[in-house]
């Protein structure tokens, strides 16, 4: 398999970049390819703009994903986005490995997603979910947080379930754009714990990398039960899988 | 009332820079003072990072929030950072205005939440939710996208329910602060619509700012209703509010 790891964390002794460190290891012992973009050593620009575009389609009025259209039919992205994009669509997996910041990614990832899922690739027209135009890649998102496991167990936790916390990012911009989602892996509670129980969640997600095929990845909607206005299709009118 | 608009748009001929326009003249001949924060105006720089700090408690190890909370006590805090600081406590409303990118802000408004929200001032320790250093300040979210109502009608819609969809904004980021947080204004289907629609649009935000107070807050948690670790309180033993 080929493997893309989007980094972002601003400390290069941190715990979540041990994780990464450990994804290479891994995955590469495990066989397979991987190329790491760590958006902090890049000094990774995360600002969507008209720079983006060498050319643009209209230069009087930005509509930002009409222009990344335009620009990637006529090679004309920008260097930095080009380079991420060719990396993406050579992957077969794609893990995001951040610090949770406001129950989110850091806004490096999120330009990250802002300026490489670039529409009419990854997705536009009616080519998203099951039909986006990154299907048949599998992500995960990979990531650490200061809270503890039971303040996300679910709807009735403090914070609530993962599944809408995550939804924007989940479902919203990977299942949207095709990928198949495989379940998240949250390292609770870092800035607090020990030492052995961090190595031990370094054990558990080298054994979460060595098992990828095992995971089934999360249930995400199908454009097949939906009209071509979008509406949701009766039971009796949806096309069979 | 003390607004302060923090306005996100790559154009500024964009109809979502015309919201903006449109509510800083509206608010203001209500009587209000007004201030905007245009992210791309200022070229605002979004990467949370040690540079954000003039005075470190650790050199050695970047943990960004203890980094905020020290700095804040020191006034070591970056320039950028402390002047939007200043604004966002002056406010007693604050508006984010923006377009959906990928089902959440962009990655330049996300890291004005990353960086301005400072931990010790906006949260820290168990001053969260209901007791989030930010209470009795309220929020709105009015964005652009171009989905359309019937897309976020619901659970069963193609995009889900809006409520889980926001959630990290609307939850995990303002309310989590302490904002009383009011219904979203999303406008739809932006570039697809007439100039007509447009202005009636524009004609429904202008109501909707001109009678914000007969809008109630949304729900979230209480702290009253979990235990000291935030495990969920029977409801025998909840505090009454």
């Amino acid at each position: 398999m080929n493997i893309l790891i989007v980094h972002a964390h601003p400390e290069a002794q941190s715990f979540c970049t041990a994780m990464k460190d450990l994804a290479v290891d891994t995955l590469q012992q495990s066989g397979h390819a991987v190329q790491v973009s760590d958006l902090y050593a890049m000094n990774w620009n995360p600002v969507a703009s008209a720079a983006d575009f060498q050319q643009r389609s209209n230069p009087d009025y930005l509509v930002y994903a009409l222009e990344q259209r335009h620009a990637h039919g006529q090679q004309a992205l920008a260097d930095d986005i080009a380079s991420e994009l060719d990396k993406l669509l050579w992957a077969d997996l794609v893990i995001f490995n951040f610090p949770l910041f406001w129950c989110s990614v850091p806004a490096i990832l999120k330009g990250w997603i802002d300026r490489v899922l670039v529409s009419g690739v990854c997705y536009g027209g009616v080519r998203f979910y099951d039909r986006g135009g990154l299907a048949g890649k599998r992500a995960l998102l990979s990531f650490t947080l200061g809270g503890q496991a039971h303040m996300f167990a679910d709807e009735a936790a403090v914070h609530g379930d993962w599944e809408p916390m995550l939804r924007p990012l989940q479902r919203g911009t990977l299942a949207y754009a095709g990928f198949s989602v495989l379940p998240p892996f949250p390292a609770y509670h870092v800035p607090y714990i020990s030492q052995q129980a961090r190595e031990e969640i370094l054990e558990q997600y080298r054994d979460t990398l060595q098992h990828l095929d095992e995971q089934a990845p999360l249930n995400f909607p199908s454009l097949a039960d939906f009209d071509r206005h979008l509406h949701p299709l009766a039971k009796t009118e949806q096309v069979p899988a």
